[in-house]
């Protein structure tokens, strides 16, 4: 069992900061479009960064044990928000991976440690919302 | 609806940096425990950063509506990572909120404010693990 512990104090009107023991401070705030200031991460941001995060993490895990040499490795995700009977709700997350190869010839391999990536994934396995993964090849 | 966006780059080995428009990078990486350096925000720290700062934003909605002038806040959230059947899985998430009340009489309402803001909040709606809310007064 491993556990991940994060604090965000208040520090007046929309805005907070979290704190996490040994790492850089992030501020974070009500979405401008719900009244928040305009520049600071808001939880939803924080949502897709971690999406993002973790398939890309996971994805790293099965590239290095594959021996898979990239270039380059880029993973873009977008959560949505809509009103829902329930309240305002997260209702879907795209996530595009952006991968370059050192040799295309790896690309089959790539593919494999893409789908355990997705498979294993804590954070996505996670949600009660679709994650949807789509591959780029970069030449 | 609203979209929230963030791309992960990939910076060597098991780090990478979550870039946001308009705002400052974060250092991110696998956990320590999982083969990652120390110090940089992990995924599952982010998903707790976002389910504590989304329960304190909405909070702040309905403190900010109903008037209830607080002295401070902090919300610490606990995220639990274990392996099961499925692979490693966030199995619950437990917040404590820390306020401290400018009237101590405006309590009944904070604590009316507080279960709106649990029923309202999108992120932790969206996840299919527990997330129990604690509250905490302080004097």
């Amino acid at each position: 069992m491993w556990t991940y512990e994060t604090t965000v104090k208040w520090s007046g009107g929309k805005k907070g900061r979290a704190l996490c023991a040994g790492k850089p401070d992030i501020e974070i705030s009500t979405p401008p479009e719900f009244g928040g200031p305009e520049g600071c991460w808001t939880p939803e941001d924080l949502l897709a960064a971690s999406v993002a995060g973790c398939l890309m993490t996971s994805a790293l895990f099965f590239i290095e044990r594959d021996s898979i040499a990239l270039s380059s490795c880029e993973c873009r995700a977008r959560a949505v928000m809509q009103k829902t009977p329930q309240g305002l709700a997260i209702t879907g997350i795209s996530v595009d991976v952006n991968i370059s190869l050192q040799d295309p010839g790896q690309e089959p391999a790539l593919r494999r440690a893409l789908e355990r990536a997705e498979a294993s994934c804590p954070v996505s396995k996670s949600l009660n919302c679709p994650v949807e993964l789509a591959l780029q090849l970069g030449r």
